[in-house]
């Protein structure tokens, strides 16, 4: 059931109204997304202007919400804005033109990039159930990918049969270019994926996700393509990412800063002698953009709250030679982390 | 060969200096996209701004054209903005919030938004190749695709397999979400692929298209699964839609406006009682985005030239009963129309 974002926005902006009209924007307050429209909320509910093409499936999605979808008039819409006291937008999101078309119909404009940003990275039931979906999804297409790769194979292809299947199981696109990495450009943390062909012993690192109405996931599994018995330093060091990934999850509650929760696994992998080698940071908040607030490193200060989703994931480098990342999404349900992904296994595979 | 678009640009707005950070202009100035990255065009050549991560993809590309990639850093690109009696942005694609921080910086800035709608509308034989090479993937996923198509499958699995196909080829991304209809949905002119599953004797209409290094292909056909020998609207539609869209490519020549080259279909098509039933324009331009300049409507004033990039697709639909469309895309050459596509067959297919 869909619960739309109107109330919590105005809230955390103290403002008269809000309006949105990019996509982003106008998906994350209204659950909808339609071709030049756009939205207005205040404390009545919000008001989603839309044009005939779209108005069926706008008025079948927002049954039972407080969204109301009546037909686009550029006149109206200024007119209404011009009479609150003041209205927020995203300075981020809003083009220049477009500020200034409502600057000159009179409408007293304020920035709520921040108050966004903090009302953003907490997910409500339906938000929730949309990053669960597109984890599944990723899940899936992950397992019936593994007996399709074959030596020989191009990253491209490899990557071309995972976008497939999750495309295949519902997925409404991806959420970012999927790497696919073998052999040592698994080293490069965003590797580019290329022609590079599949060869026995390579191990595969791939990092990948997809969108359920418009929500991301996005997750990591580093396995090896046979084992040609040269992998010793490789198994060592994959075992300890998988116990800072545990040891993240185990530990991680909410109340603790992001510093703090990415002092975890780094921590954990400076006492093993990586430290040098985990390069990047623990974890970042996933919602429509997949990367958002909080951040999970040590410079992030925010503190880490129930209903906030973000990466878990630790990872261990040497150029030329290895890399090997383990991210789930996760969440914080009731204090603790609960992972969205089950149905991968984190053990190291070999194909 | 990679061939900029600095120089012209800064010749069609007249200014001292052009700048750009959004991907779209980024790559259409400079030919490369770099996450956080800009350029400035200036009469000595073009400065792409990017970090470690993109230099030597970067250094690669540029050799032989007039960009000069260096490491990024904000302060000197504001500096050195600031020192131009004016700088030409696109109010269309900077975020107000990046405006303000040029103007606070003492950046005298100037919309080209007109200016650069005219620049891209020619495109040059760079970009001409990357379309050509977006319209050979479109056709041979086609080509790959129709052998595939099997009773009971869905819209969706339609498309993801078409998609699959355009990926493995080498397309780096959809041109626009792909177009799936089965049946009487083919009358609607943006249905939304669903999970209708093909029956014998349905209609399919497919519109789809791929990039290549940004640049879009688009590309309709409309065909028959089996024949149930219900179809003789259908079919006599079809063999006047085929006529029109065959008209259009012999008559339209460089110097029409883009109202008379719609004229030639749509003329066409009422004199023989399909008027009211061609319910969209005769094409659009396409580039970068798969929708820009020229309009081939009975509004397009602009006058068609060499070198533009735009669709051929007339189309007849009947609400609840039938739609057909047949696209390609097409440039003008000497002239005269030329179509980047020659792989897939424009007669009606009865698979």
């Amino acid at each position: 059931m869909l619960q739309t974002n109107g109330k919590r926005v105005l809230e955390f902006c103290s403002l008269e109204a809000v309006y949105a009209s990019s996509e982003y924007l106008l998906r994350y307050i209204t659950g909808f997304v339609a071709e030049n429209g756009c939205a207005i909320a205040d404390k009545n509910g919000i008001t989603l202007y839309t044009d005939n093409r779209y108005m069926e499936a706008a008025q079948k999605l927002a049954t039972g919400s407080d969204v109301t979808p009546v037909l686009y008039s550029q006149k109206e819409v200024l007119e209404r804005l011009a009479g609150y006291a003041s209205v927020g937008i995203s300075f981020n999101e809003t083009p220049h033109v477009e500020y200034l078309a409502l600057e000159k119909a009179g409408v007293k404009l304020v920035n709520i990039d921040e108050a966004l940003e903090e009302a953003m990275s907490v997910k409500n039931a339906w938000e929730l159930s949309c990053v669960q979906r597109a984890c599944e999804i990723a899940e899936d297409a992950f397992n019936l990918l593994l007996p399709e790769i074959k030596e020989g194979m191009t990253e491209t292809e490899v990557a071309a049969l995972l976008e497939y299947n999750m495309r295949k199981l519902g997925a409404q696109g991806l959420a970012f270019e999927t790497i696919v990495a073998f052999g040592a450009h698994a080293a490069v943390p965003h590797h580019e994926t290329g022609a590079t062909k599949l060869a026995f012993g390579d191990e595969v690192l791939i990092d990948f996700g997809c969108r359920v109405d418009g929500y991301c996931s996005d997750i990591t599994r580093t396995f090896l393509f046979g084992d040609d018995g040269k992998h010793e330093e490789f198994k060592k060091a994959y075992a300890h990412v998988l116990k800072a990934h545990e040891l993240a999850k185990e530990k991680i509650v909410a109340g603790m800063s992001g510093r703090e929760a990415d002092a975890i696994a780094r921590d954990y992998l400076a006492e093993n002698g990586y430290g040098k080698l985990f390069t990047h940071s623990l974890g970042h908040g996933i919602g429509l953009r997949v990367h958002e607030n909080p951040r999970l490193s040590p410079k992030g200060e925010k503190t880490l709250e129930n209903g906030m989703v973000f990466s878990d994931e630790p990872g261990v480098y040497v150029a030329g030679e290895y890399g090997i990342r383990i991210e789930d999404t996760v969440t914080l349900e009731n204090g603790k982390i609960k992972s969205f992904m089950h149905k991968t296994d984190r053990n190291l595979i070999i194909l």
